[in-house]
């Protein structure tokens, strides 16, 4: 694991997505691993942390969700732009070396039999909680959040700090097609 | 109405949320209006287009949700940084005030028996879709949009304009206490 990847305490997991980044998904099951990118991920608890993602019927990955019980939510950077895009558009059904194709380099954490993207600013390793009929009606998942991680020259002491990194790792949000916005500058409301 | 607001076609509707903005959002029950901020709201599908948000039980905002069947999810502005803090830290329970206090003001929209929160940049009138379980276990609550409109001068032909605006008209993204981010500069992935 890079020497630059923290833990993050699970308290404090919910501010990596707080801020309504584009996310990518991954999950193994059987030797299978996949990626794909959500716009639609959003917090859902504080503690224990859960959180929401949105998985169309056609993804793979949603398949190796449903069987595995476990995915990692994390957060992609400006640098992985191209990357997000790949992997949100390219299926692994159609294309079986769709990660090599999209550039994506796997990496793992010990304890979590999970597939992790290298490259990105955050990672949730999460447990499904399954709740069939929000699965099979509305295509909503529900995650446990069982670990969280990130890249401190990003995050540290529980906060994103983009404006003292490099542009390039700010997060990706994604409006429609291929555009983007890149997460701006910080504002502090008055007490 | 302000003559920029503009309806925006329900099929791009998501759009207006698709990056992960902070929201406000307002309901109406007899007679009683309220309006608080939300960094957990997500879109959750096309079409017709179904959005989630996450209301603590605490909130009179749900209160009124619960008992109309109705909300407006919108997004509020830099320009709106203390106003959005401010009705995301008062209770209307212990500031019957809290909307003057917060600098709200209010507009109606025909056809619509809810309390528009002047100033944002866009707005989603939502029908709430009961689903109690999911309301009690994970104060998640899902609405289908009805109507959706959009300033024109950060809006337009379904898309986001931040670059071209003013600042001012720039999302918030919310992090933790007072902190926020803009959203900042637009990135297109090559096909």
């Amino acid at each position: 694991m890079d020497s630059h990847i923290s833990p993050v305490d699970l308290q404090k997991a919910y501010r990596l997505i707080n801020h309504g980044p584009t996310v990518l998904v991954s999950a193994r099951h059987a030797g299978v691993d996949n990626v794909m990118a959500a716009a639609w991920a959003c917090a859902l608890d504080f503690a224990p942390p859960k959180l929401t993602v949105v998985l169309d019927k056609s993804s793979k990955t949603r398949e190796l969700i449903e069987q595995s019980g476990a995915f990692v939510i994390q957060v992609p950077t400006v640098a992985q732009l191209q990357l997000t895009n790949a992997v949100g558009t390219l299926s692994l059904s159609a294309e079986p070396d769709k990660l090599k194709k999209s550039g994506v380099g796997l990496f793992s954490i010990e304890g979590h039999d999970l597939p992790f993207v290298a490259g990105c600013s955050a990672w949730l390793a999460c447990k499904l909680i399954p709740e069939i009929h929000n699965q099979q009606t509305y295509d909503l998942f529900i995650g446990e959040v069982v670990g969280a991680w990130a890249d401190t020259r990003v995050f540290s002491n529980g906060r994103w700090h983009f404006e003292g990194a490099d542009p390039e790792w700010r997060s990706l949000h994604h409006v429609a097609g291929g555009h983007f916005y890149a997460i701006g500058e910080p504002l502090k409301a008055q007490d």
